[in-house]
């Protein structure tokens, strides 16, 4: 046995560090790791051995091929869930069930550098509200951008329904771009949808409050409590929502619940229903029923019907009212200029899903065992004949539900969501029943149900909402995990379930826990139409410009200069260093660092940190990032790279060096 | 087909309602839904047609059903994964490698509840600066608590790497439970590792800095600036870290990097490497060579040996001085009583693991080819024969090289970290080569090799740092993934790969894609040994005291208390209401909700959130919390419950009624 002392280095740590002090880390990867790997064979036991020592059934066999990605080897698919109250978005491989990225959205994430320092910081404070950071949110219901009632993988929308907000994600880099929030309504349910060239981006209303933000005493509930629904109009080609081109309708009290927008046949349309038209608002403790209860009284709720053609006219004509800086069409206005129409749906209806056709409306009802098929047709002439059954108590015109309904198909307990495959069948989650349901959407007939584990809330199927389903799988959104996973204490995850529904009878593949968050709502894309970028270019591009920042450093042009408004860092990052790599500075200047990553090769991402001041940035390749403090801790904080990019990643480091001025 | 309407009520509609309005929404469930399901059967196609569908080799099938993990089978390992800069800890099952949860550690995550309102923020406030809010940190090694040099699988410590910080998670509850912060140290790196019995945990510094946080001009370097290690004094009964009796030794300003605490023949003991023995500190805009090839000039680096009963002696003895309110044992004392003694090792050396049975050190210096393994026994002797080549800049001696090595093993390029098995293998991560090696310790023969997808840091085996190693998988913890899976934008997620260790050659199994953040380090724990609760009982329990709250709420005492400093609300939660649920306060009163989920069923958690206060809690079974906001903002906020608790649970909820002063 020979001892290595660098005096005798060997030819491979020459090569070691040749590979080290450029920038070519991966060039010198796996060569010469093969010798020693006996190529192919099969490894360990057989199939059966397996089987018998791992306890697998045949199903499972099954399954396990049906669900097992080889390394290198991608996802058809890919889901994109909500996160619930992680204020993030899920993103997953189908069908290996494996989450392939956490997208920061209303949440600060510090693996993303999204809200620690930089740029990012101007988006998730976009929110804000008077002295309030908003730092969380919860995330119900994404929307795909369309195009032509088709996902086009451009853009997600997902909303905040705690804080009335929506954001924009831009799918060409997974980030989030931009966040909005009309200051008209206090929470939101029914968003965001979009309609089928992705015009609009709509966000409904959830708990009534008083429009604009504005206090009133409870008891004026039916009186200066409001809903609103709002139309934001989405700019493809600026990537953002445009607020001045966006307006709202204003709504009953009721609460409003799940949307979804109308397409093909009933493009022009969207459709919002609701749960307590009681208007019960509570004061259990004041002698009044509780909510639950106080909720659940009437036998029908209602469908809010809503021509969008005749909305945009009212707004073209002026017929609106500035409410917290936002168009706002008045519930009367909306009445009678038939932008609105009510129509009864069975007792806390939630679910409201258009088929793939355009031409029906699938609405399950929590507490009623049917889910009821309403017929656009049938809508449309009850419409144009003024055929009324009444109105409500805010002079909403009411179609009569029989006249607008094809019929009913009994399901079971707690019928919530449906999505559609490409063979005309239907499936929906019922939730008391933990099951999903396969119906057929023609002669409304049940084919099948398959046990769920457990409290199914959405299902999600491939393009399952769109204008052409594919079919073969569906995810159940499980609200419950109870004992499917080992214990990791009081707060257990949710539990994805994913379903052969190409098989029949359907077979159960797979159990995804979700360990970060409570999706509600999910949307399946196929992944040949996401076209994401790999790394940014030109080198020095900010990505909420998407073009080269005017602060783009290139290499060798790294400086310090002072200006009026503080001290002005030009950096480079690239592996193993840092350039300038000493900043020297005063107590309670202001410093901005402009910081370029000037590297192209796919993943050589770096991280900026600076100990405690809270700053945290991640530079992707190509990225430009502005960062500003002000430096008012003094003392000496190293700064380093936080992403592994090298084997000289330690040293990947640099000071700020803040003088004390007293 | 018949129209269902509430006056037409089905059976099934009534016991729906009578599932809803108790708490038995469980109890609800799947009934009745087996009779369309039959039972057994393949479903779908044949194993061979399924290979052949899915491109699959016989290899894909073995490594699938080796990781397949039917619905509600459970996992035998748990791996407790670093978060990385996200800040968290990520846990997963092994061999499913499904991410189970992700622990709210040093950046909030609204999901558990975890810093928005609630008394977790009185935890992750605690390592504070002056005046600046540390909502991230770069988490780089988990330290599961240990007996006898075995997981216990009691407690969980983590490291801060950006802001030096050490935090406590009880694996009762899977919750962060205490952070420390010294305020010594600027950054730390060697850390958190504990001794046998989880008396300390350890936190050494990596980048120099004037000790206690002070300022002093980077020319002055090696003088002023100095780094850390620390011993945080443990009590087990108490659960938590206490700082008074914890201790501190001062070291040179050296890059001090990973560490590891003696065990066995090597109990009372710790080991800490370091790189930049050559003190270089950037400047490379000022005409210094960049700080990568500065550390880089010398042929050996130092290995940190320390004696922690020496050390436990000095300060029995009073022979420290207090800095930042910490005892520190100066260097000086630290070189003259035995303390601290330097052992040279090649080139940058990076990982640094102890043997099972304690008797041995394996180095691997990523710019050598080698393992060096260290003999306790022969580094005892140097010392105690006081054998020394030399001293250091700062008077701590130096132990011969040669004496005390047994020898080394010639592994490839860029070797950095090793983990054991219980057959007397070593297994050491090949960062350069993107290789795992599997090598005999016993004779220091290379047995095999097996590439990895890419740039692998540290890997993980089950127990594989304890004691009693568990053999039969390997998880390599690769930073960059490449090619691996889907595009997700310019920031990949790492890749953690599993290996069959068991199988000669190995066998790689799975890719598992790290969705939110880069960990570096992980443990893996036999899941037998957690003994996590599934509910906090008694009702009332306050997940800090581990006790019944002072301010907990039974059913029926729920109450509003106007007192001195505010409103007091008293409030229960159960499926599916709040009580009380309308909340009326003047602006600018402070607001003290006390909250008890009265609920004792497993996975009956409740959410609180309150719109544009940025408050949002998770109350698990049981639990109860605290929560207090001043109410500057006027106007009407929807409370609601935001974990999907029953089918009502769009009705649990309330208003906060702000009633504006002016």
């Amino acid at each position: 046995m020979r001892i290595s002392r660098s005096s005798h280095r060997s030819r491979a740590v020459a090569l070691a560090l040749s590979c080290l002090l450029g920038a070519g880390a991966l060039a010198c990867g796996p060569q010469g790791s093969q010798e020693l790997q006996p190529a192919g064979g099969q490894n360990g036991a057989s199939t059966s051995a397996l089987m018998k020592q791992r306890s697998l059934t045949e199903n499972d066999v099954t399954a396990a091929l049906k669900t097992y990605t080889p390394t290198g080897v991608h996802d058809p698919y890919y889901i994109f869930a909500s996160g619930g109250h992680s204020g993030q978005v899920i993103v997953i491989g189908l069908p290996s069930m494996r989450i392939l990225k956490v997208i920061g959205v209303f949440t600060p994430e510090p693996w993303q550098g999204y809200g620690y320092g930089d740029q990012s910081e101007s988006v998730i404070g976009q929110g804000d509200t008077k002295g309030i950071a908003l730092r969380w949110a919860d995330v119900h219901h994404p929307a795909l951008s369309e195009t032509k009632g088709d996902y086009d993988g451009q853009f997600l929308f997902v909303n905040d329904k705690a804080n009335a907000r929506v954001a924009v994600i831009d799918l060409e880099d997974f980030t989030t771009t931009q966040i909005v929030r009309s200051g008209l309504i206090q929470s939101n349910h029914g968003a965001t949808f979009v309609t089928p060239n992705t015009e609009y981006v709509i966000e409904t209303s959830q708990y009534p409050a008083p429009l604009g933000g504005g206090y009133a005493p409870i008891e004026q509930f039916n009186d200066a409590y409001r809903g609103a629904t709002i139309l934001w109009k989405f700019d493809r080609e600026k990537r953002r929502i445009v607020k001045e081109e966006s307006f709202a309708i204003e709504l009953p009290p009721y609460g409003q619940d799940l949307a979804d927008a109308g397409k093909l046949a009933s493009e022009g349309y969207f459709f919002v229903n609701s749960f307590n038209t009681e208007r019960s608002w509570g004061g259990s403790l004041e002698g009044n029923p509780p909510l639950e209860s106080g909720a659940s009284q009437n036998d029908m709720d209602f469908l809010h019907v809503f021509d969008i053609r005749k909305a945009e006219k009212a707004v073209a004509d002026g017929k609106t009212k500035l409410i917290a800086g936002m168009r706002v069409i008045s519930l009367e206005t909306a009445a009678s200029e038939g932008i609105l129409h009510l129509v009864p749906e069975p007792k806390s209806p939630h679910g409201v899903d258009v088929t793939p056709d355009g031409k029906e409306i699938v609405i399950a009802g929590k507490l009623d065992t049917h889910a009821t098929i309403y017929t656009i047709e049938k809508l449309k002439a009850a419409i144009e004949a003024k055929k009324y059954a009444g109105v409500d108590a805010y002079g909403v015109p009411i179609l009569p539900f029989e006249d607008v309904i094809r019929g009913q198909v009994e399901l079971g307990l707690g019928p919530l969501h449906t999505q559609y495959d490409d063979k005309g069948n239907a499936y929906t989650s019922l939730f008391l029943e933990s099951v999903i349901a396969k119906w057929n959407l023609a002669d409304l007939k049940l084919i099948s149900k398959i046990p769920v584990h457990y409290n199914v809330g959405h299902i999600t199927t491939p393009e399952g909402d769109t204008v052409s389903p594919d079919g073969g799988y569906l995810v159940a959104m499980n609200k419950w995990a109870i004992d499917r996973f080992q214990d990791v204490g009081p707060l257990l995850p949710q539990n994805f379930q994913l379903i052969d529904t190409a098989s029949e009878p359907m077979q159960l593949l797979y159990d995804l826990p979700i360990p970060n968050g409570e999706p509600h709502y999910a949307q399946t894309i196929k992944a040949d139409k996401i076209k994401a970028i790999d790394v940014y270019s030109p080198v020095g591009t900010d990505p909420l410009l998407r073009a080269v920042s005017p602060n783009a450093v290139g290499a060798g042009k790294e400086r310090i200069e002072r200006r009026g408004d503080g001290v002005h860092v030009y950096m480079t990052a690239v592996r193993s260093h840092f350039v300038p790599d000493v900043i020297r500075v005063k107590q309670g200047e202001t410093v901005h660092i402009h910081l370029t990553n000037t590297e192209q090769a796919l993943d050589a991402t770096h991280g900026f940190a600076i100990a405690d001041y809270n700053v945290n940035v991640s530079i992707e390749p190509g990225e430009h990032s502005d960062i500003e403090f002000v430096a008012s801790l003094p003392g000496v904080f190293p700064i380093y790279c936080t992403e592994f990019c090298s084997a000289l990643h330690l040293e990947m480091a640099a000071y700020l060096l803040v003088e004390p001025t007293n």
